[in-house]
């Protein structure tokens, strides 16, 4: 089969690569659609030190199982349910998972995949495929609603990408006072077509008028913003995992007593229904389609300024 | 009459100042012990820019009002009781609020010094001096009781000092399990005769282990140290303002999901009542006294390794 792979810091498009066996309890999916997420990005940068197949967002169709010949998403974490976490229903932060195309486990920039069966989810038949690819980053999006009652709250989102667009309507789906915040003019006009006040980022005055600032900037400057703008009390809710360091002051944090919420993933169920009940809208953020081996050009692409989602589309 | 005042980063003490005199709602107070914070050594290296008389942990006898020729300790935020903040019961947060010796107010390394009278809290007869002038930290250190549940919690805390001491043993009220990790044998003793297990900071394992970790360090580095050996969904208190910036990744607190929380000032009235009760041991905490024209000296030995609580003893 065909997959992308990372050697170091090199993606490198493979053409022939054995096709997975699927282990106990797993089932193989053949891929339809793989979207490049900002995670994939900094694995490039050194993150993890991950090497193998990446990805990890895909929409595909079972092979075998229950699910067999339906379409199906799945969750990222592969856990041992045998401990204490998996236990207590924490199986997200089992210390023996492994995490797809990112923790010691092959992942979906491939034409199939073999992942856990209980990680997978059917795909309402009236969701498109280009919507169920977004299952992954917007179950991310909706896990800050188990994490921080936004109701009533003023919310700033800080990005102006895939994931800001993510998180800026399902912070909607709780609170009608949402502000986008981004660097690109182009990008914000996809927000404000959604109804979404804005704001670039070199006009946003540093007053402290947010109760929650969500930081989906994939920047180290992120949290900076966001404690320059989050009231006292607030909280800030991390999405973005960052290689790179970046130096500041905690002293705002103990001085106004903010909360920081670290965030990683989310519950697929309620993705997947706010997608069938389109409560969330998705139109036209796949900004660019590559076939699987057009990697290189893909990863650039989705690392531009001007790319919202990038897809390999490995019917292709 | 005396005062301690910084000018930039110079500390002064000055033999003949104005006395102050008491505004609308203020009562004079005559000072009998203050003590040096940490954020006073901080305000030295220019966090806050504060200029003027500095200090904001006392014990003194108020010299007019209902507290008249009692004993009393004070809150430090001097809040406008008018805006949205203080109508909420936030007062600590009120915008306008000036700050006993760190904001825009006078502090108390001072004969006398000028407070709002509902800052005062009368200090219980069998309470001496000696512990009275904890009150300020010791209601900081109870302020984590309302931010996290510590019951049945694995807690460790950062910092063999003053705080750490104050931290650690009203950790211990709540729970059992509470690790004190420090960088001096010496300081570490006094924990170990009260009963806590201890570490010092070299041997400590970076393994993830800890439900709550409570960083006491002052140093830019404690949070690093901290996101180490937190669990996943774990938290991080964070205790003390430092002015210096450090640089770390952000990763590993969305990937573990780990919360931090700012934690300043707390509820004088519990942490009175817990002397009162004698559920904190504070016994030789005070390791040096000086009279107030040793400002310069008593600064530099709080600021010391083998310092613990450094007072000025205001009736020498």
């Amino acid at each position: 089969m065909r997959a992308v792979s990372l050697f170091g810091s090199e993606v490198k498009f493979q053409q022939v690569v054995p096709e997975p066996t699927a282990g106990n309890g797993e089932v193989l999916v053949d891929v339809l659609l793989a979207g490049i997420c900002e995670t994939d990005l900094q694995l490039c940068n050194g993150y993890m030190r991950f090497s193998g197949i990446i990805g990890h967002e895909f929409v595909g169709v079972a092979r075998s199982g229950r699910f067999m010949g339906k379409r199906v998403v799945g969750e990222i974490n592969c856990s041992c349910q045998r401990c204490d976490w998996c236990h207590r229903g924490a199986s997200n932060h089992c210390p023996s998972r492994s995490v797809i195309g990112i923790l010691n486990r092959d992942g979906v920039f491939a034409d199939t995949v073999a992942i856990p069966e209980r990680n997978l989810h059917v795909v309402p038949d009236s969701v498109s495929n280009d919507f169920a690819v977004f299952a992954e980053p917007l179950a991310a999006a909706l896990q800050i609603h188990r994490q921080v009652d936004l109701r009533k709250k003023r919310v700033a989102v800080l990005g102006d990408g895939r994931l800001g667009m993510l998180c800026a309507q399902s912070a909607r789906l709780i609170t009608d006072e949402v502000l986008v915040v981004g660097k690109h003019s182009m990008k914000l006009e996809r927000f404000i077509k959604l109804g979404f006040s804005t704001q670039l980022l070199g006009e946003l005055t540093h007053q402290p008028s947010f109760d929650v600032v969500i930081d989906c900037t994939g920047s180290p400057t992120g949290l900076e913003t966001a404690c320059a703008i989050v009231q006292p009390l607030g909280f800030v809710i991390l999405k973005t995992t960052v290689a790179r360091e970046h130096s500041m002051s905690l002293a705002p944090l103990v001085i106004n007593e903010v909360t920081v919420v670290g965030s990683r993933c989310g519950p697929f169920a309620e993705a997947l229904s706010a997608l069938e009940s389109n409560a969330i809208d998705l139109d036209g953020l796949i900004s660019h389609r590559f076939a699987i081996d057009q990697a290189v050009e893909a990863m650039q692409t989705a690392a531009s300024h001007e790319a919202l989602k990038v897809v390999f589309d490995l019917s292709r």
